[in-house]
């Protein structure tokens, strides 16, 4: 795709509107500008406000979204198969340009200090830690080096939660990861790096305090003291690294299922470490902390038309209004921002940035080619049946949660904002390179240390995250209304005008600050909500 | 790999043996036939039994498991690094070969036939299904298409299990699947089959009796009719394929989430669910079954130098015991029968087995070449320091599993036995081909139809399945004595010289028999232990 192709960097008016009622709208309703509805359309789908010949451009979001497979008057109902997928932007070329800083909005950004200048609670309660990070939350992470050991541990894990944590009132919880890596697996297949470095991180989450007990069977592939938490100043604690035969000073960290004595062994060696833990976690307090040390991720999933002009816009408000007060934001889903990574470029801090944006973006190219599909293969059956005609509109609607700003740093899958590039810690608005999968993205954006989600749906999802808050964010009111007991927020009220993108942002901000400090419990963790972790695994299995 | 560069077709003694005593064998120590270690030579390990030239083959199992790669006098240790990897088998080169009828042991068939004479209860208590399968249990199945529901799902399992199985005596448990695939993936991608069949064999499993219920979210790429379990001649039941926008009859096995009022609502309506089955469920008894109607897997994991000459063989007696009475034994983990594939080949039932066992391992070496890798990925650190020096020497071992008797048939992952073949049903000892990782294998043999699983481990692993019990037996004794809890068998004894492979294989046919129809509990059934599922999915996720 081409400048000229695509108008990729000379934005347009749009030539389609979006159903907003909730019923769609009917055969003959007349619209603003006298346009006539040739057809019903369905809420969220979109109507032609030109007449389009076969080949025009199909305007959204200012961007070309495709072409039009037919001849489509004005009125028409647009649906998915009138719209051809044009190609996504060429990565060569935009590697090619020279590079221009960022253009900045200076009024946007003076608007956005002036409201945090009218905010409180510009600091938040969280956990700091030994390695300076900070959590949201302070519980006891247990995290197995490979799935053979998750039986026992599902049942050690429900009786520390029953026995013992009702003694450690300052605990928040357990959570005993659970995922299907760490034997079986071509360790060191080039792309093993990707699942070996997220569990690594995970057991280093914020919201761990440095504490997690890593729990190993003993003849696995990943060696657990590879993922046990590397504790700089923590006397006798694990290393980082090392191979099977490695045996650190801190062993101490690691529970080896194959030198327990049976089951009833197993279980009290895991009562007994998580009891030492426990102790040790009682002791923390939150205390005020400045934005500055808060890293969350925002993610969509269940996406339709609405997304991108209600829940993700507030999202990308909020993600705005947070990097300016020195915050950190992760946004991922590469398949997602792959057909807007023209305008993504354009805003990369530096040309280093912008270089490792388009790098991501051709890894999975060939990630994706050598399994005998492209991005397209993205969209979803609900994603369609909720106006969004393919990948590109999609991805233009998902990108706005990224807000606006400078765009200040890129990360592999797993790899975590606090230690990247020499030391340097990576703030502001940061692109998480992930699946775009809700359940890949979260426990990825995990790894790279969110103690926080916002996470935005128009079709619903109940989606949870056990180690971290989730605060779930409907793009349409209809949804919101039908699972108030699910919602956190109803980002429908900016369609039907009873809000603006702006306010709810705001609004979002706030109850971000409140979750990560412990005074806003989000609906999925007040039902206990939690999808499982699931790696993101590119290397074959054996 | 060559007959003559191998021996492949030419079996001849081994000219290794291995270390039985449990602290290994010490230096100098005069071993039969006059031959004095070099070295001490760990338990498990290999010391070579004659000189050894640079370049020379290395015999365990008659087969080459390698060549020396220094020289190594008679006595001397040979670990891993003294072992040159040979080629694997040439699978073209077999597929050359003129087909011969495996050859027929007929002293030792009817030395089978006298032990099944000689065994009572050579039927089985089970549960028949209406499509003709038998279930060695009587549960309540949940199947979600897609992992974003899991959170829901466990919440509404417990709640079942607490509050509604307690009154239905005669159900065996609730079995709420739990797994990573579903959405966020390339649903079209030509190894998109594997991961889908699998779910919807899993959903079609004998121990849930024709009455899993599939839970949806409502805008999954995988639509929830797709795994719905068909019931031929069952009204108004759902019914196999058709895509998100079909609407089957069958509706009442689906429950799709986005339809319901909230959390409340999607609880109240899979508790109402759920009972309406558990009620159905209850009125089910055994009846005794003829073993032709027994499908069974086999399985090793954390394998030693041991499990090729104890545990293994035991099982392969018990195979082929049950075998001959007709019972369906599943073995299964292609890179770890990648290296005897010229063995397998021999015993093929007739030319179209054996080329349907030859083009599982060429798909097999594609799928790992794709990803950077080979068969030599397979061992684990743990499998290297029980003393297989190897991927052939493990899976000679390993092979020993599928007995000596003819191997009837061949299942891709995740296929059926029940309907393969257009209406035929697989007998016999079968083939299907499964990754070798356990969790994996053990997903994809219960979604190949196996109501039980038997077991081996050297290094010691507490696996098991919610599904279907599982019977572990460990192949070294210290191991067994170790985890008195969690082993049901030890063919260690076989290596001390205190049983015989006959005989634990008797005894293991037995205890089969004897858990298949509910009258033994396996040790982990007893705990209560379950790995996860983990689906095969070789397509990319998006």
């Amino acid at each position: 795709m081409n400048g000229n192709e695509t108008g990729a960097f000379t934005p347009k008016l749009d030539n389609v509107a979006i159903a907003v009622a909730e019923g769609g709208i009917a055969l003959g309703t007349r619209l603003e500008g006298g346009i006539v509805t040739l057809e019903s359309v369905p809420q969220g789908h979109k109507v032609a406000l030109v007449d389009l010949k076969p080949g025009d451009a199909i305007l959204r979001y200012g961007q070309v979204i495709g072409y039009a497979a037919r001849l489509l008057p004005r009125g028409s109902w647009i649906e998915e198969s009138a719209v051809v997928l044009p190609k996504a932007p060429d990565v060569d070329e935009i590697d090619a340009l020279p590079f221009s800083p960022p253009a900045r909005d200076l009024a946007f950004e003076a608007s956005l200090d002036r409201e945090l200048a009218g905010l409180s609670g510009i600091r938040f309660e969280g956990y700091r830690n030994p390695d300076g990070s900070v959590g949201s939350r302070n519980m006891l992470g247990i995290v197995p080096s490979v799935q053979c050991v998750a039986g026992v541990l599902n049942i050690a894990a429900a009786k520390i939660e029953k026995e013992l944590l009702p003694k450690y009132p300052h605990v928040d919880g357990v959570a005993a990861l659970n995922h299907g890596y760490g034997c079986g697996v071509a360790i060191d297949a080039p792309n093993a790096e990707i699942p070996i470095r997220t569990l690594r991180n995970l057991a280093r989450h914020p919201n761990f305090g440095g504490e997690a007990l890593i729990v190993g069977l003993g003849c696995e592939k990943l060696a657990p003291e590879r993922i046990a938490p590397s504790c700089a100043g923590c006397q006798g604690r694990a290393a980082v690294g090392g191979g099977a035969a490695a045996a650190p000073a801190g062993a101490s960290d690691i529970v080896i299922l194959q030198e327990q004595a049976g089951f009833a062994g197993m279980i009290a060696t895991l009562m007994a470490e998580a009891e030492k833990r426990l102790e040790r976690l009682e002791a923390r307090r939150r205390e005020a902390i400045p934005l500055s040390e808060l890293v969350i991720g925002v993610q969509c999933g269940g996406s339709d038309a609405f997304s991108g002009v209600t829940a993700n816009p507030a999202i990308g408000y909020a993600a705005d209004l947070l990097a300016r007060a020195g915050a950190t934001v992760m946004f991922s889903e590469v398949t997602e921002v792959r057909d807007g990574i023209h305008l993504l470029a354009a805003r990369a801090a530096d040309p280093e940035v912008r270089r490792r944006l388009l790098e991501e973006m051709r890894w999975y190219d060939v990630y994706l080619a050598n399994g005998g599909v492209d991005r397209s293969a993205n969209p979803t059956p609900g994603n369609k049946k909720g106006g969004l005609a393919n990948i590109v509109e999609k991805a233009l609607g998902s990108i706005a949660k990224s807000g606006r700003g400078v765009i200040e740093g890129v990360l592999s899958p797993g790899e975590r904002s606090y230690e990247h590039g020499e030391g340097r810690r990576m703030k502001g608005i940061v692109f998480a390179a992930t699946p775009a999968s809700d359940f890949v993205c979260g426990t990825e954006q995990l790894a790279s240390g969110i103690v926080l989600q916002v996470f935005s749906t128009g079709r619903g999802t109940p989606y949870g995250l056990a180690m971290a808050p989730v605060i779930k964010i409907a793009s349409r009111s209809a949804i919101a209304k039908s699972w108030p007991d699910l919602f956190d927020l109803d980002a429908g009220k900016i369609a039907t005008g009873d809000s603006t993108i702006e306010e709810l942002g705001k609004e979002l901000f706030a109850m971000i600050l409140d979750a990560a400090s412990g005074r806003y419990e989000p609906w999925a963790d007040r039902h206990g909500i939690a999808n499982d972790l699931v790696v993101f695994n590119p290397a074959p299995i054996t």
